[in-house]
């Protein structure tokens, strides 16, 4: 079987386990709402999101939104540089519509627009230099780029752009200080607190996601392991059963009172990671918030300690 | 509706959840397999009790069978005068067949036996001061009194009785010994190792009397708990899933290496008492063994800590 | 131990397991922020509810507020003269503020100034066989006779009265209806919403209740058993749990998509109470509804089947 | 990293979890207690085998243990050719020791055995049209041409074998029958029997084992899906709860009443294949048996149901 038929089978297979997705293709397909739009997205690449790219067209959206930009083992600058890709649209000047997942492709064109209007003002690139972050650095270098070539491209794309659809907690926490501030560019809707976002994909998804990682990373047996987990929001508590289901002790850390009396209710162990760090086998960090394990955290860890993160940032570990 | 109404519901009720008595009630009733035989027994007083006893009666025990001696409140002496009541038989030397939960009948014919033997040798009765322990200071007063009365009547009925049946752990554990030493007076029958005894009654009832007793007793709340269940076999397996499942955390304590692993592999946190004595919230004995739980134990347990014993006999705490 | 002794010693073991209400006592002791107000309530008559009392006491309430008028086995008709026997404060047209709990006190205020105002009016007085519903005959009873002692108790009621505090679903549902309508006479506080209420309350303390009063009431084996739950909210969240906890095969019933998925999820099989109703052995009401549990039901149920409410009113179940 | 660095990382990770084997290594290295033994083995070719070979090296076993046949993708002709070749020992009649699982191996060696008595007595060869078993016209035919090479092969191989190990609930079933009858060879020694062999590996290894495979497999979410688990023995029972642990409604089948009855007293449903077949997502055959799941079964099965089976053979399910 080749590589294209193997990818239509998980698709098919993919299609039977969305049946959402299959039944907005039947009923609205006929109507095709999004007909002549570019839908455009920064998403994970999976089989799954490949079903959604399909559906977007069976509904009529234009056959360039299908264009991908991402290979394995990317590096930051080539992941800065498929974001401008992904957004750029030929002919036009940006999408109609943007399916964020993290806020990556909304900070970009924020970004874009706040420093084009910098350098129409006092003639300054962005200067990459200016940040000892990673990330932020690619992100100045793509936009000193794309100023030097089109000096108002980004400024056009946000006003093309007619709203952005965002999935993450940690993505819609950066929507509402944008809107808090007078900010945000566009109508942002917030799918992460849709409840079958929120209550399913994070707790039950994820329940799934943290066994199957860890067995494929690791191939180690879960069971009689002890298993950390930093944060006991929707993510934590998926993750806290997928581990006690899989037959680890469970310990959580939480910072919320509310979210730590639940743990206790549940009977988990609620403790900090200071005083378990050297005695836990995996850990695991669900808390959209940074620097959850840290370096000093790494060196009191037994030899052999599995360290994962499920948040949405891979900064809640220290890398 | 009167006491006796009542108790002939609470029968009626019971049945029903019998469903293996009252099927051996329908196929061997017509054999009457037990006609005129007196089968007596040392059993906890409960409702289903009385249902073992009506179906004795239903394959042809006789009715004085059914003469029950306990009272709530009883004192050791008391109790161990109602053992020895219940094992007379009117108008002849003991019964015929003995069920014993625990082995306390049992051991009273043979001690009953071995000191008659002796008296009659050398004429020393037995002597109550001449042990520490409550419990066997009764039994010796028993016989004292017994053997000034009728010299020959434990002698007797060990002859007379055809064999005994026990259920406990603990009592097939004293037989074996007995049996080990050539001092069995007759055969027994071990229920207890019966795989619908030992990996029901003693994992799935416990799981359901445990939480049972622990809300009648306390009105406390069992969710949030540090609940500790010393012992992890089948009485201990079944009290740990009963109070993770009510919500607890629970720790155990297990000097069998195999039943620790298997706690470890279930996620419970196996620790020593020492270790973690000052946290517990709930305390559960389930060892078969004794002096578990003691004194210098419970100095250092919070304030409103609850303890409780699964297991056959209540030495297990030092009470 | 006398009864008064023994009811002491009860309050303190519940205080020790209500940490919030003497963390107020010891807070907000000093300020008295309730002194002199009458603080008058509509509530279970536990232990825990004499904990409140005295806690309100400790802030200054009245003392006259823990006259209790409640005994076991209350007609309906009695219940509701307690109801008004509550609401009466000697020498003052009635309390400060209201603690209820399902909405009864507060439905007793606004249907007595509603019929007082149209007795005003017209001169009609409220008919007892103007209604079918045995509860609200009872209202009305009372109200007729209060109406023809004093003509304005319950108008003066409802303006003395500062506020009312509400801690069910249901109640809260009729706050809402009320408030929507404008018929609502003074503020309420919504107690139920309040996370440490719906998710810790209605989810655990359910979670404990449940198989607490089952136990309780039958006697009987709750592992092995086939446990339907109407209702998966928060409250049937908890009884599910604990009748898996327990060892039951659990039964969902739910209307709401959302919650009928989350069932799904956890692995508890969804069916419909008709599907199934023969094959069942412990139903439990948690809907917040009524007429869930009829009487064609219980003719198709199992000898024996055992059937609970554990919603707010007892109408969930034909009675 | 080349191929054989990255097998020797898999080995070090292997020996963290493996502390039994290395605990081996340590006591008994020093007494070289398999010092000159050929010790060959029958054994699924995984990275923990590995760990296994080193520690027989590391006990003194010869150096020609660590040949191994296998590749991925043989066929049913290599697989019984591979068995051969394992058991040929170049300048010996055969090994010392025996390493089985399943039992191969020693089929091998008793077929061989007999069929060469048989062609020593009549001159016959053995015949593999006289079977319609695929499996069994391997044997056949590596024996017939095994005789045409070497008449006493697999005889001298037999009186050279010291005994042999056997490590599933199959294999030692096959070889009790051949003791029954007088027919085994060599001694035996039951591993599956101990404890920490069939109350871990076959409770708790199916326990990892199941959802690992699943996932990797088929990329398809647990949660919520209906799983039937033939069969509630030991590899039942982990492969129950590892799937009520993932969030799926888990639906058992078994034929001895104990284990159904253990089964339904952990809340699970029992039921036949028959009745629910339409109905399942997952379907685990665990049974020790054959023709579990039958093309008829599959006829009925929804469009994209799976179908695993973690019996030792795969026969239970209809390839």
């Amino acid at each position: 079987m080749g590589l294209a038929e193997f990818g239509r089978k998980e698709l098919t297979l993919a299609e039977h386990e969305m049946p959402g997705l299959m039944a907005a293709r039947k009923e609205f397909g006929p109507a095709q709402p999004f007909k002549g739009l570019n839908i455009n997205g920064s998403l994970h690449m999976t089989i799954q999101t490949g079903v959604l790219i399909e559906t977007l067209h069976a509904l009529g959206a234009k056959a360039g939104t299908a264009t991908v930009f991402a290979w394995k083992g990317e590096t930051l600058p080539e992941y800065w540089w498929c974001t401008e890709q992904m957004m750029t649209v030929p002919g036009a000047d940006g999408c109609d519509q943007l399916v964020d997942d993290g806020g990556d492709a909304t900070l970009l064109v924020h970004k874009g627009k706040e420093l084009e209007a910098k350098f129409a003002k006092d003639g300054s690139l962005p200067d990459p230099a200016s940040t000892t972050n990673a990330e932020f650095k690619c992100v100045l270098q793509v936009l000193r780029d794309s100023i030097q070539a089109d000096k108002t491209k980004y400024t056009r794309m946000a006003a093309k752009c007619k709203g952005v659809s965002e999935e993450t907690t940690t993505g819609v926490h950066r929507l509402r200080e944008m809107a808090a501030k007078g900010e945000l560019l566009f109508p942002a809707i917030n799918v992460n607190d849709c409840v079958t976002k929120s209550k399913f994909d994070n707790v039950y998804g994820c329940r799934h996601s943290l066994p199957d990682s860890i067995m494929r990373a690791t191939d180690v047996m879960i069971g009689g392991k002890r298993a950390l987990v930093a944060g006991y929001g929707d993510v934590g508590k998926g993750c806290a059963f997928a581990m006690r289901g899989a037959g680890a002790r469970v310990l959580i850390t939480e910072i919320d009172p509310i979210c730590a009396l639940q743990a206790c209710m549940e009977g988990f162990q609620v403790v900090t990671i200071e005083e378990v760090v050297g005695e836990v086998d995996i850990f695991t960090s669900a808390t959209g918030n940074f620097k959850i394990i840290t370096l000093d955290h790494m060196k009191k860890m037994k030899n052999n300690a599995i360290v994962c993160n499920i948040g949405h940032f891979d900064n809640e570990i220290a890398m």
